[in-house]
């Protein structure tokens, strides 16, 4: 594995990997390599002769109030997870690298973000597109993996490759889960011994829901009612949202059809989960 | 010549040309081509293994009170023309190929338009900057080229192409002139008979600046003075704006240094001309 942090000088290396006809799988990290992102390698490595990987706390897309100082970093760990995975290139740039002075453009997302967690986070998905764009120019991935945990930033990422007709195959991983179904985050350690065991029930809710759909259930109201009722039955968590729309392009329906996904937040004390599912609706 | 109305069909050959080590040189347009095209068509030729054009007429960059329905357009003049420079692939999509019904994302340039002709258009660089980053992605351009004449769009496509890392080398290519020196421009025939030699002042005034420059001046704001003395001189044209800025930062200068753009706009009784000159102060 070789570590980068001038983009010019792996852009330099991928053109030629790319001019001998080598693939190129990608995975966007801001570091602090967990189980999903192992996920995403692993996919990225079986599909492609090259692996990148970059790593980067991007402040775009942090706001005023967020943790962007004390996100936490570990780039020595970091880079043992990426060697086992069969990580080919490692990218992790300096902010100066990335930003310089001033930069001159920006990408603006106009849908897809005023709602679920986008609707508490203004300008946090145009950093995520924005960085993304300059990654995917430096990186010229043929295949993109992000996890479907993060749907919202799925559906913001297909947009941009959809929309400024980037070369790429975004491949969305399915979410990673713990034996009992709760998804995994780094952020499930903050939970306190009883929520740990009632934050399975997120992932039931959701399996609740799919249940009814099953049945012939086609009111989205009935649907996220239903959620709410069983988060609110088996934990003594306090919902953020509990939403659902077309998927990918989250707009809202009257009548379940075609692809559609279920999300949901849920603040604990000291962790605030997010879960979702996507299905298509016969 | 091939032509292509399809994003994807084109992009699927430049990717198998590009995996083939064929270089691919690059000219945008609106069509209705000229001989600056031609010029740009002509360098991109000389440089590059296959040669696109693209044609299209993009909403996005006209203002609401401006000639986006009349802009002129006559495809079949353009094919010859286009023919004849050697071009490979002529890319002439509709608007609805390029912007479908909602678009998720643009690109807002946030510096180099707040002076020049970028003050009278708020908007057209983003709509120029967007289509062209869809364009670069279809056609993964390795030259792009473009015209010194209308340098302000040269500036903001360099901070377009340096800021997302896309992987282009930017070739301005000078502009081309009448014998008298008048830049040349669809626009000119538009200019009555005693404009037109007045016209060719414009450039005078250009050239006396540079002398002056030489000979020791540095004040920018003798430079725009004497530039202005001269067109009202020996014009009838109102002028709209001389201007002297770093370039291509385009930022305001105290003392004449490093690289620099002088630039006017002048307007006659049908037509409104520009012209530049860049040059670099020791």
């Amino acid at each position: 594995m070789k570590t980068f942090t001038s983009a010019a000088e792996l852009q330099q290396i991928i053109i030629k990997e790319k001019s001998n006809d080598k693939s190129v799988g990608y995975v966007a990290t801001m570091g602090f390599l967990h189980e999903g992102h192992a996920t995403l390698l692993e996919n990225a490595r079986k599909e492609n002769d090259i692996v990148v990987l970059s790593i980067f706390v991007n402040p775009l897309q942090f706001g005023p109030n967020e943790d962007f100082e004390t996100y936490p970093r570990d780039l020595e760990r970091d880079e043992n997870v990426a060697a086992n995975a069969g990580v080919d290139y490692l990218f992790y740039p300096t902010v100066n690298e990335m930003y310089g002075e001033e930069p001159s453009v920006k990408v603006v997302v106009q849908s897809r973000t005023e709602c679920l967690c986008g609707r508490q986070r203004p300008g946090h998905f145009d950093g995520v597109a924005t960085v993304l764009t300059k990654f995917f120019n430096i990186i010229l991935p043929d295949r993109a993996y992000f996890g479907k945990k993060d749907a919202q930033q799925v559906a913001v990422i297909d947009g941009l490759i959809q929309d400024f007709n980037f070369p790429i195959k975004l491949v969305a991983v399915d979410t990673v889960r713990e034996e009992d179904g709760l998804a995994k985050s780094s952020r499930n350690v903050y939970l306190l011994d009883d929520e740990r065991i009632e934050a399975k029930e997120l992932y039931q809710s959701l399996l609740k829901a799919i249940e009814a759909i099953n049945t012939g259930e086609r009111n989205p109201n009935t649907i996220t009612a239903l959620v709410r009722e069983h988060v609110e039955a088996h934990t003594n968590g306090k919902i953020d949202y509990i939403e659902v729309y077309q998927y990918p392009e989250l707009k809202p329906i009257e009548t379940l059809s075609g692809n559609i996904i279920i999300a949901m937040a849920v603040k604990f004390k000291h962790a605030r989960l997010i879960d979702n599912i996507t299905l298509t609706v016969e």
